[in-house]
């Protein structure tokens, strides 16, 4: 399986992937990140039900990003592959895809209403609130349940540069998916909506009727995005 | 003692009651796991009131199937041994049985409140709500309780086809108790109970009206279960 | 100060101190442990504002127990020092005494409410519910404050054997005490009234009414406590 | 740049920085911590964006504290510094300042809440309820935000000597500042402020008219503060 994707990339994706329980957003095997080489035409994903802790470069399932057919090995891909695929076919900018059931965010996604913007730290990396998709269909659920997730999220977020601004949204009464220009981005969105998720709950208990300034919400949002950025040190730092 | 139960056996008992604590499902010594011989006619359960970062291979209590009565050693069982049994004797599909005190699981026990359906991490693995048992009379208390216990939680689950789609049920004011084909696959449906339990909290914090459509549940808890489960990669995984 | 204390009291007192943050009941050194020598007239108790990690048995202060003067060494005890002395004078049974600042058990005393009996996690340990002293007056504030803390609790809990069915109480608006026959039951008791308080608070979230029936509750006090308890291993296992 | 600061200060400042995560208070890079040298007219704070886990002494980034400009090497300061540094200046007994994006504190500050006094916890370290400053208005968003916040949290505040018995405010839809004779003393009152704060969510769940005697809280305060105080045995510790 060594001659799918690059060493860079099979690094990330396994990288990215241990992330999900070293940051307690995931019991058992509840999560999965994928990162795509579009080049080569494919993506690497998580194996269904293999543990974090027995995971290796190795066991990572190579997808066809044009017809969601496994390329080689002997273990099936995560069962959300055709949701990344979605995206990953929507969306050019980004590289990889994270799924996870982090409780706070899914308790969102059961209650289906959308994450408000309650503050700063929302502000920071999210254009607005993060939303909840509409409910599928039984016919959507009866044939290609997970392509018809990815569209549904997709509907909701939009195109391009919307998905930019929008790194992630709530499948409803399922969880959140989290999508950016690296899996290791990815998987840093799927950490900030579950802290997000964690403040509102938190936030809407001691006041149902809390809402932020637009003006203060634009001011972070812009601090990290855009040309008037100036949070980090990208490209300063000794790498 | 080592004549009762086969190696196996005894090293998984003792691996699935060393993750009680490791996934944080009891403090103290609040938490027990069996694992059943019916061959041998007898199961393997944790020793009553032993601290986990104590436990041997060697402590497990071997007790007889047929009379619940302790075939060797010093030590005295779990005090829920009686109820494990009563699983074990209705039960003939489940090998392992694991109770805990985990918090979330042990609120829905107390509230005496059904956990319901609220989206698909609970319906991956239970068939419908995780019900509360009806509560013991005195003199159920009284006489035989442990058994008693078992016996409210059977009566609330049914026969043994029951059992496979529902893994766990609350005993009233007590906590969940939770059964699997393994003892590990039992403490598993112990995590996952926990973690509904916190998600359905905190979604009824949000929307006291959550629910999931039967559609989308069904579609989920198939996606693991019967002839079409596409979920895992159990048996083509290299062991 | 080698002096004050048998090794194994020492040894005892700093175990106990030490499993206040192991078990996350204390942030920064807000918690203490104490163990009493009767016939030496003594008891040790950690050094005030010391860290755990810094903590060592020759630390810990001796103190008189008629007078409550510091026997030897440079360290300051615990501020709540007089409030463990108040009760090893009173209850003649106990031989260790904890304080902790527990997020949950806190929430009740800053409520003023007692922790009511909600399931078998509590009736295991406590005979009823664990009760909040009353507020000390502004006197009681303003001269000897922590021995006046100390006899409102006894004031709620009572004599000695009734401070053996009741290990713990709240101090108003402050935090849980308490007591049991070894500075280690003391930190267990303590570790129980905040898993307790945290399932007691997630209870009432979701069932204001939450009630348990009195024959469960005497039931599971009695498994563990008098002359038909079957709880446990105590005198069966090799030490 | 290890020009800059003395050596001392550098770990302290290092130290503190590494206690956010440690201490639970931020996901990802939410956080930072200076510490001030007065003669040397600067202090040293975290560089933005950088991880904690690749944090060193000699990428903390050195700040003029007369005019806010970076003193040396390439990478730049925490986008709070401009905050910090109005502390500095307005407030000449403090030599540390953090802040994070702590849950708790947070949910708070974007309920638009003071934290109030509810028991000892909170009156031991702070002088009444931890604020939340006024927001800024849409031109102090756009102009020099971060001086602005800190201009509206010392209004709050006031001068020298209420930021003693006021160690902490939060920033309104944002989250909690804190400062401290040392880096390490402003990163334990932000220990302090996420701990009561949780407790006072929780406290407000079970009973939301608590409420904590004034003498009760005057006693605490004073128990640590002041000519009088006798808490901990700083100066007396080998050290």
């Amino acid at each position: 399986m060594s001659s799918y994707g690059s060493s860079a990339l099979r690094q990330a994706v396994l990288r990215a992937n241990l992330m999900i329980p070293e940051a307690g957003l995931a019991a058992l095997t509840w999560g999965n990140v994928s990162g795509v080489d579009r080049e080569a035409g494919l993506y690497l994903i998580k194996p269904s039900g293999v543990a974090y802790s027995e995971l290796t470069e190795e066991m990572l399932v190579p997808v066809d990003l044009a017809t969601g057919k496994v390329l080689g090995g002997e273990l099936r891909p995560s069962v959300d592959s055709e949701t990344h695929r979605a995206f990953y076919l929507q969306w050019s900018s980004i590289g990889g895809v994270t799924h996870t059931h982090s409780t706070n965010a899914v308790a969102f996604a059961q209650a289906g209403l959308d994450i408000p913007v309650l503050g700063t730290t929302h502000a920071d990396s999210f254009s607005g609130p993060v939303g909840v998709a509409r409910q599928l269909t039984p016919e959507e659920c009866a044939t290609d349940y997970e392509l018809n997730t990815g569209k549904a999220l997709i509907e909701l977020v939009g195109g391009d540069e919307d998905a930019v601004g929008m790194p992630g949204a709530l499948a409803a009464n399922h969880g959140p998916f989290t999508w950016g220009a690296t899996p290791v981005k990815s998987i840093e969105y799927a950490i900030i909506i579950e802290k997000v998720a964690e403040m509102a709950l938190k936030t809407l208990a001691l006041n149902p009727n809390a809402s932020t300034p637009a003006h203060l919400q634009e001011r972070h949002f812009k601090r990290k995005h855009g040309p008037g950025a100036y949070y980090g040190n990208a490209g300063v730092l000794p790498s």
